[in-house]
């Protein structure tokens, strides 16, 4: 899938069929996390794969907006060392994944909020680090044609040249 | 280009031809940045398209680790209402940002660090947001094959079911 057309039609979706993933997939989606470009190449990065039903299951009851975590393919935990930029550098990596994972037919969404804490504790991550986010990868339950976005208005969000100065459509 | 491939390839390039960007092309590639998910669908970012030669050389100026953004097509500065995503979220469009340009064969690099102040003030960006980087976007002067990253070992960073616990390759 070409990338625009990935970012174009990519969608969040919460609910998965319980199905396992390819080994060599699992990897591919690893893989784009850990070759992201990150701020002074820092890499700040943890990625823990969950693969098990019975962690998924345990992630799924922690993570408040996320329940749907114990039905994934897998779940990749994301932990970052607190840098200046760590939070965006594993956004990057998290979109990397996400639309990789796309163009392998597998759908996610990104679980943050309410009960990361007990996540991180349970997954073993050191206290110096953040868990950022749980994003449970599966095939999706339903057709997923993509595409369908709700965003604001481009020229709500672009600018041309000064902040507020409209950008000719 | 596929997605995994343009992650595995994509490079970060600090010197550009002074050459413009075709205007559909500059516009897929904002349209990639607001078309990106983010928390509860906030979409707390905007995205000010820098294209002329006056506004790229100041912006060249003021950012100490970005002086070559003077040479490039045109960037995007990205500034954030902030959220408690709002950094990963806007990283998250970065990144769309930036894949969507390397399938048209145009590089870039994240500008951070010191002097954004003032060019969130000569940009006019008000005071409530932050202005995360400039993205210098150009055709390269040099060939780039692309691929090959100084990237952490897989096993440092991708770990099995709990922190620490090796991922078998």
């Amino acid at each position: 899938m070409q990338v625009f057309e990935a970012v174009r039609t990519v969608l969040a979706i919460r609910s998965y069929k319980p199905e396992s993933i390819p080994p060599a997939t699992v990897r591919k989606i690893l893989e784009a996390g850990r070759l992201t470009a990150s701020s002074m190449n820092l890499q700040p990065w943890h990625f823990i794969a969950v693969e098990s039903r019975e962690d998924l299951r345990a992630l799924g009851e922690m993570a408040a907006t996320g329940p749907y975590i114990a039905e994934a393919g897998f779940a990749v935990a994301v932990a970052t060392e607190p840098t200046k930029y760590s939070e965006s550098d594993a956004g990057r990596a998290i979109q990397s994944m996400i639309l990789t994972a796309w163009e392998e037919g597998i759908v996610s969404n990104w679980v943050g909020f309410y009960g990361l804490d007990d996540a991180a504790e349970y997954l073993g991550i050191p206290d110096e680090m953040d868990l950022l986010a749980i994003i449970p990868f599966g095939y999706s339950e339903s057709a997923t044609s993509g595409g369908h976005k709700k965003r604001k208005p481009f020229s709500d969000v672009v600018h041309k040249g000064r902040f507020g100065k409209r950008f000719e459509e």
